[in-house]
C-alpha cells in the first residue's frame, strides 16, 4: 500500500494508467468471476455519494424507488422483438434452481423493462394512476467479452428509471427532463462537462422512439457515454398490454420512458480529472475532502500534533466537511502524502510543531499550486470556500480541455485527420445528411461514431449546410468521436 | 385502491390478514417469477428508512460498504464442506452466458462469504490490515418452495457484514457488538422488542462457531428470527487460506464474523404493530409521519383548506417532519382516512373550515384514542412530541404483549399446553439439558424450537435446575417458540 511506486504516465499508456489508478487507489479489483469486478470501499463510497445526490434529485422530481425481481422469465424478453434481439448475445441464463432443472429458464436481468411492464399492466387502470414514476437501484448483468474496470463489466450497478404517462408529449418531456437532470448531476457533482443530444437510429436503444445521451470527453480524447434517457413510445406498453382508461372514457396504451446511469460514471470521473499522481476527486464526491497529517519527531510533538489533528477534524466535521486525521504510526508524512494524492483527496493539512506554534496549518491542494499556511481560526469557513473553488476549477479545467479538443464545422479531411491513429480523437462537429451509409462508412474508416445530434445549446451558431462525408445537403449537425 | 373493503380480521386468519395488509397497503406484490416478490414504493420506502438508520450505525462502528459479484464459481462453495451442504438445495445456477454453455456453472449468491474470502486472501497481509470491517447491501437468492411475502422469498434484499480480526476474542466481541446494534435498531426504530441470545448447534449457521440471533414475538405468538450474527472462527479463513503476519512475526489465519438482516424485517414490522384496519407504522420508519386531509364543500372552502394544508405541510417539513398533504379531488375525506389507516400513517390532521376558523386542526392517532384539536401555533413542536410518544407507546405495547405471552420456569406439561394446536405459541422459558435428542423430540411433538439460549439480561432470576423435557440436570435456560 505504501510502496511509492510511480504510476504509468498517462502520456505513455492511458489505459494502463487508468487500471493502475484504480488498483493503487484501491477503488476496485478484479474478481475470480470472469468479467465481474469487486468495488472496494474507496470506490463504493464514491458510488454512495453519487447515489445520494441522484436519489435526492429523483425524489424532488416526484420519482419513488421500488424493487423488481432479478430474474425474468425467458419468454418475457421475446415479447418485444427488438429487445430480445438486442440483448440475446449478452444474457446470463439460470437453468437450475433448488436442485432441479427449471421448466422455463430464467434470465438474469440485463435491464428491467419487461418485468416492470408486466406489473404495470396490473397496477395501472385509469388516467388517475398516471404518471407513474418509478426508479430502481439494482445490479444488472450483460455478458461482456472484453471488460474494463467500471467501464464495461458483466455485472454492474445502476439505477433504472421507468415511467408511464398518459400522452406522448408527457413521456417526451420526462425523457428530456431526466437528460437535463443527468447533465446537472454530472456537471455540478462530478465536475464533468457533458454534451447532450439525441442518438441516431443506429446508436439508439432498439426499443426506443428516441434515445438521448450525455457524452463526456476523456483525457485521451475518447468519448464516454455517461447516461441515457429513452422515450419508449408505446412499444413496451403494447408488448405487455399496459392500457389505461383515458379521462374521456376511452382506452389507450401508456407512453413510457426509461433512463439510467451506472457505476461506469466512476470510470468517467477518473478519466476526467486524474493525473500522473493518481485520482483527483471533485470535493462533492470525495470520501474525505480534507485529510490531516501530523508531523512530529519527539513524543511530545507527537502528542501535541495528534491532539490538534483530532480536535481540528472534529471541528471540520461539525462544519459539514468530510475530514479525516491520518494518525497511522510507522509511516512517514511523505508516504501519507503520496497515498492521499493517489486516492485523490482534495485538500491536505499538514500539522507540525511550528504550524501549531503559529496557530496555523499548511494546506496543499490536490489540484496543484503552492502550499499555503492557513490560520486555524476560521479554518472551516476557509476550507469550505477552498473546496467550492476546487469543485469549480476542476469543472472549468475539464471544460477548457474539452473545448480545446473540439472542432466545429469540420470537413471530411478534418475528420479524417482528427481521428487518425490511436492517439486521434476529440469531438468533431460537422454537417450530417442523416444517412446510415455515411455513418457506417465513417465508423469503418475512422472508428468514430455519432455521439449525439447535439441539443440546441451545444449547436454551432450556423448549422453546416453539407454532410461532411458525402457532401449532400445536411439535415442536422452531428458530433463524432471515438467512444469507450 | 379506494374500495373500502375490510381486511380479514387477525383473529379469523392471521396469515390471510398479513397478506391482505401487504396487498391493500401496496407494500409489495406477487411477481410472475415463482417465489420472487416485487417491493412496491410504499414498502421500499420503509426499507430505505431502515437502511439509512442501519447504515449510519454500521459506519459509526467503523464499517465500510463494498460490493462483490453476484455470481460465485461453483467450486468455491465446495471449499467449506458445511457451507455447500447447507445451501446446495437452495441454489440458483447459471449454466449459460453470452450464448454459450459455461465451462463451470456460476451460483447466484445465497450469501457472499466464499467470494469475499477469496478477495480477503489477496488484500490481507499483515496485522496492520486488521480488523477489516466490510458491509454489503445486496440481493441474494435462496430457492424456496413455500414462500411468503417479505418473510421467505427466493430473492430478497439484505445487508451482509463480513469482518476479519487478528484474534478469536476480537471476532467474538464484534459478533456480540453487532447483535446489540441490531437489537438497538429493532427496538428504537422498529419499536419491536427482541430477545437476544445464542443458537443451539442445530439452529446455528453450519459454518459458524457460534450464531447469535434477535427473536421477536409476532401477534400470532409465533417467533420471527429478525437478525443473526455469526462468529465464524477460522473456518472460512482456512478454507480460503486467508492468513496474516502477526505483530510478533508469526503467521495465522484471520478470525472472522458475518451478520445480516433483510427485508424480512418489514414482515416483522407488520406482524408486530398491525391491526384490523391495516398497517401501523412506527413514526421513525413511516414514509409519511403526518398526513393532512382538507375537508370542504364549497370552492371557497376548497381553496382555503388546500392552501392551509400546503402551508402547514411546508412548515412541518422544515421542522424535519415527513408530512404529506393528500389533495386528491373526487375522493371523500372518509375514503382518504381509510386508505391512510390501511397504510399505517402515524398521525392524521383533518383541516376543515371550522378548524381553520379556530386556527386549529383535528389530530387522529393511528394507534387509537380520541381525536383531538391542536392549535396551529406551535404545531410542529407538538407533533414532534406526539410522534416520539407514539414511537414509545408502540414499543411498550409490543413489549407488554410479548411478556403476557411469555412463561418462565415451564415444565414439560406447560410447554405442551402452550404449544398445543394451531393457535398455541408464545415464548416458553425452561431448563435445557443441551441434548439434541430432547431438542428434536420437542420439535417433533410441539413444532417448537429453541429460539435462543438467552443473553444474561433476558434470563430468569434463577436458572432452572432440570431439563423441562427429560428432567436431567439443566446446563442452560432456553426459550422455545414456534417460529416463522
Amino acid at each position: 500500500m505504501s510502496e511509492e511506486k510511480k504510476l504509468t504516465p498517462r502520456s505513455k499508456d492511458f489505459s494502463e494508467w487508468y487500471n493502475d489508478v484504480i488498483m493503487r487507489a484501491e477503488l476496485a479489483d478484479y474478481s475470480p468471476v470472469r468479467g465481474c469486478m469487486v468495488i472496494r470501499p474507496r470506490g463504493y463510497r464514491i458510488w454512495e455519494l453519487m447515489q445520494q445526490a441522484l436519489d435526492g434529485m429523483f425524489k424532488e422530481t416526484g420519482h419513488e424507488n421500488a424493487y423488481f425481481p432479478l430474474f425474468i422469465p425467458q419468454h418475457f424478453l421475446a415479447k418485444e422483438a427488438d429487445h430480445v434481439e438486442g440483448f440475446a448475445p449478452q444474457l446470463a441464463v439460470v437453468t437450475h434452481g433448488g436442485g432441479k432443472e427449471l421448466e422455463e429458464p430464467l434470465i438474469v436481468r440485463p435491464t428491467s423493462e419487461t418485468i416492470i411492464y408486466s406489473m404495470l399492466a396490473k397496477w395501472i387502470q385509469s388516467w388517475r394512476d398516471l404518471p407513474l414514476l418509478i426508479n430502481q437501484w439494482a445490479n444488472v448483468v450483460r455478458w461482456e467479452l472484453r471488460t474494463r474496470l467500471f467501464l464495461r463489466t458483466t455485472e454492474f450497478l445502476w439505477q433504472e428509471g421507468h415511467t408511464a404517462h398518459a400522452t406522448d408529449q408527457e413521456a417526451e418531456q420526462e425523457a428530456q427532463m431526466i437528460l437535463r437532470l443527468y447533465r446537472r448531476f454530472m456537471e455540478e457533482w462530478m465536475a464533468m462537462p457533458v454534451l447532450t443530444g439525441r442518438k441516431t437510429d443506429s446508436e439508439r436503444f432498439a426499443d426506443a422512439l428516441r434515445t438521448y445521451a450525455c457524452e463526456a470527453l476523456m483525457q485521451d480524447n475518447r468519448a464516454l457515454q455517461a447516461g441515457t434517457s429513452h422515450n419508449l413510445g408505446q412499444n413496451f406498453a403494447k408488448a405487455f398490454d399496459v392500457t389505461f382508461q383515458t379521462a374521456d372514457g376511452g382506452l389507450d396504451h401508456v407512453w413510457s420512458t426509461s433512463w439510467g446511469v451506472s457505476t461506469r460514471m466512476i470510470g468517467g470521473l477518473i478519466m476526467t480529472h486524474g493525473d500522473d499522481a493518481g485520482m483527483v476527486c471533485p470535493p462533492r464526491l470525495a470520501q474525505w475532502q480534507v485529510v490531516l497529517v501530523p508531523i512530529y519527531k519527539t513524543d511530545e510533538e507527537r502528542a501535541a500534533t495528534f491532539e490538534a489533528a483530532q480536535r481540528i477534524t472534529r471541528e471540520l466535521k461539525q462544519a459539514g466537511i468530510r475530514a479525516y486525521a491520518d494518525l497511522r504510526e510507522g509511516l512517514k508524512p511523505g508516504a501519507k502524502y503520496f497515498e492521499w494524492e493517489m486516492r485523490g483527496a482534495p485538500l491536505r493539512l499538514e500539522l507540525g510543531p511550528r504550524d501549531l506554534a503559529n496557530n496555523s496549518a499548511m494546506m496543499a491542494r490536490r489540484s496543484g499550486g503552492k502550499k499555503e499556511p492557513l490560520p486555524l481560526d476560521g479554518l472551516a469557513a476557509r476550507l469550505t470556500v477552498e473546496l467550492e473553488a476546487m469543485q469549480r476549477s476542476l469543472f472549468d479545467a475539464a471544460l477548457a480541455r474539452r473545448e480545446a479538443n473540439s472542432i466545429r464545422g469540420a470537413t471530411k479531411a478534418v475528420l479524417l485527420e482528427k481521428m487518425a491513429g490511436d492517439g486521434g480523437g476529440g469531438f468533431v462537429y460537422g454537417g450530417y445528411c442523416g444517412s446510415p451509409t455515411c455513418e457506417a462508412e465513417i465508423k469503418q474508416q475512422t472508428k468514430a461514431t455519432v455521439r449525439v445530434l447535439p441539443d440546441e445549446e451545444f449547436r454551432s451558431p450556423t448549422t453546416p449546410e453539407r454532410c461532411l462525408w458525402c457532401d449532400s445537403p445536411s439535415v442536422t449537425e452531428a458530433v463524432w468521436a471515438k467512444a469507450y
